[in-house]
């Protein structure tokens, strides 16, 4: 096994987009997730996989054994948020280069022939800091998103997801590979295994999460010339919207709800006029629906006070809504099995975060993995995981596709063929 | 004199980046200011009046009846905010035009030799909303702000004033011309006049205004996996920071002082990433420094709490002050006797909004002069003055035109040719 090239491929895609602070920033459909695409096609190209770009801009390089077999995909996202880290994704699509290498060599050194073909995938847009939703290219992938929706969406200016694929050379028209199951590699995001002392995490649930959509409509006025009784400023009310949205989480246990308002713009936003229109989206995540639908419930209660005492127009919609998933009980075990063969420490965790995975767990069997994140921090640039870490979980990651290719999921399940990604 | 000729050129100039609710959006140096731009050069090539450009983008157009005489400048700015009115600063701009072809017609029927000669101005970038400060073109014009910097200035964008210029082709570099006296009339963005029932406005003092430049740095982190209690949301400290600045008015006596927060941005401002950094511009006005000494005062102290509080950084700087400015008495004496001769009503009155008027009265006599605006809203698209008020607007200035030239103002200071514009 080949540590040192993985090693030397992870770095050298972290300078794609690298920031001054050891951070890449690398949001989708940009110049610089073009490089790490084109990267990507030139490591599957040097092996003689096939690369398939599909209609949302998923990439695919295939790994063929058996022609004609479904296959067992293995991957995440290039894509990072702003400023960002340079793990978070990147980390698992480079880790399942390098185990379905491995993968591919134990197949040939074996003679085997077995029941799935294997390919390594890029998925389009995970972040969504660009482009929202997130999860965007696995979703429609999954038939969870209509990809004409998608191509549609425009960014903060007023470029389409089609238009930027378009612009990159990355909207493709390639027929997607039929799928029999999904592994994924990720680090935590969190500090639990760090904390603990667990190289892999084995992940058996994700979080229920929604988000609102809120627009708070006053109305523009001079900042100077207008007196304070006459206003209707709707950064003033759009200010105490998102101390609404932070307060919420006091009404429930310690850490039983996460809520934030990660993006807001202004209109006309100019200093000296009075605001007249805010828009704002809000993020809801628990691992009970029950509490994000009683914060909710709080929020629009408050917010509608809020309408009425400020005499201004507040709009909000429900958006993103995505309910509790759990991962299935044989991929747990597999996972746990694989861990324990390598001598790594594993335990169960669950996902506060989105992952590409949530959407293929939908379609087909999936196995979701962590591995440990210094202080738990991402979506930032001193995101950091050990050197020895990442290795071990490129070892587990193909163990498991080792399993997956053959048949270790698709027991007594319906034949695997069943799912596959939606339309071409 | 022809009320009609003025009405027609007010409401064709209303038609250049016209809005879908009567106002318009005519930033500094966009396409729709490169319109209206045009369209004064063509009014006064028709006159042969030669027209120059400064060096940031300030137009004049001259009329010369004195060769080698300095200038009276009547004017105000064709530019206006994002979805603005159609009032604010065109119509000063229309009525200086008009103005001057009156006082021209006059001065050749009477076979006058004037001491000074009289040009129309258009001021680059009154407004403020895409460049800042506001009031730059005549701040300059006036030495009070430099060259060079202002051209440096940049939008959210990230273009200078310098490329914006160039790009709508008006970086000029024609000689500034010398001026004695400057004269302008503005809507008056309050309601004081329309209640009162005075058609003329004599503006004796603007008000003291500051702006503070607040940033916010917290850490950006993920809004999904990162625990309430580790993270440093720079959004909910700034959200704090806004309602500071508006409830600090409360402080003081009912409209003693006005004050908000019209510009934030946000960083990476992505829906899923806790906000690193907010960025966002307080405005202070009163009548009373002392106000707006003790406000501010109260909001370093509470800014400082707070970012204790909530462990993160905030920077604030003072910004754009501008000290109470008196009007000269013999000035508002003559605004008075021109709308006594004319049968209007007039009043002195304050300016709570800065103007270009506020630059020049620093380095010559001024007149400002005000008419009414209905309802007091302006800075919005639903900003309204009726053709009447306009009309006799325009008689007015015409009449303190025609005075200026002939020396009104000059008799006991030091010799107009001793002020001038600030380099060329």
């Amino acid at each position: 096994m080949n540590a040192q090239a993985f090693l030397t491929d992870f770095h050298y895609v972290a300078t794609f987009g690298a920031t001054d602070n050891n951070g890449v920033d690398r949001q989708a459909a940009t110049a610089e997730d073009k490089i790490s695409r084109d990267w990507f096609a030139a490591f599957a190209r040097q092996r003689n996989w096939e690369t398939r770009v599909d209609g949302i801009g998923n990439m695919f390089a295939l790994v063929e054994f058996t022609p004609g077999a479904p296959y067992i995909l293995i991957g995440s996202h290039l894509d990072s948020q702003p400023l960002g880290g340079r793990f978070d994704g990147a980390y698992g699509v480079i880790a399942g280069l390098h185990a379905a290498e491995r993968v591919a060599e134990r197949v040939r050194e074996e003679g085997a022939r077995p029941p799935f073909n294997l390919a390594v995938v890029n998925w389009f847009n995970e972040e969504g800091g660009r482009f929202a939703p997130s999860i965007m290219g696995s979703s429609v992938f999954a038939g969870l998103m209509d990809q004409d929706r998608m191509l549609a969406v425009r960014d903060l200016q007023g470029t389409s997801v089609r238009e930027a694929l378009e612009g990159i050379g990355y909207l493709g028209a390639d027929e997607r590979p039929e799928v029999a199951g999904y592994a994924e590699i990720h680090i935590e995001q969190g500090r639990i295994l760090e904390r603990e002392g667990y190289t892999i995490g084995a992940v058996d649930y994700s979080w229920h999460t929604q988000k609102l959509d809120i627009e708070v409509l006053g109305e523009q006025s001079h900042t100077g010339a207008t007196a304070m009784a006459d206003r209707h400023d709707a950064l003033v009310a759009a200010s105490k919207v998102v101390l609404m949205v932070h307060d919420v989480t006091k009404d429930f246990e310690e850490e039983a709800l996460v809520s934030s308002v990660g993006q807001l713009t202004l209109e006309p936003n100019s200093p000296i006029v009075v605001p007249r229109r805010v828009h704002l989206v809000a993020d809801l995540r628990s691992a009970s629906p029950e509490t994000v639908a009683a914060a909710r419930a709080t929020l629009l209660e408050q917010i509608a006070a809020l309408a009425v005492e400020h005499d201004i127009r507040i709009n909000v919609k429900d958006f993103d809504v995505r309910g509790i998933q759990r991962y299935p009980e044989d991929g747990l075990e597999l996972a746990e099995k694989v861990a324990a063969d390598l001598g790594l420490g594993a335990r169960r965790i669950r996902t506060m975060a989105g992952h590409d995975s949530v959407a293929l767990n939908r379609i087909v069997p999936t196995v979701m993995m962590f591995i440990p994140s210094v202080d738990g921090v991402s979506h930032c640039e001193r995101e950091f995981t050990t050197d020895e870490d990442m290795v071990a979980g490129v070892d587990a990651l193909a163990g498991v596709a080792w399993e997956m290719v053959r048949g270790a999921l698709a027991g007594d399940r319906e034949p695997a063929a069943a799912a596959s990604g939606a339309g071409a």
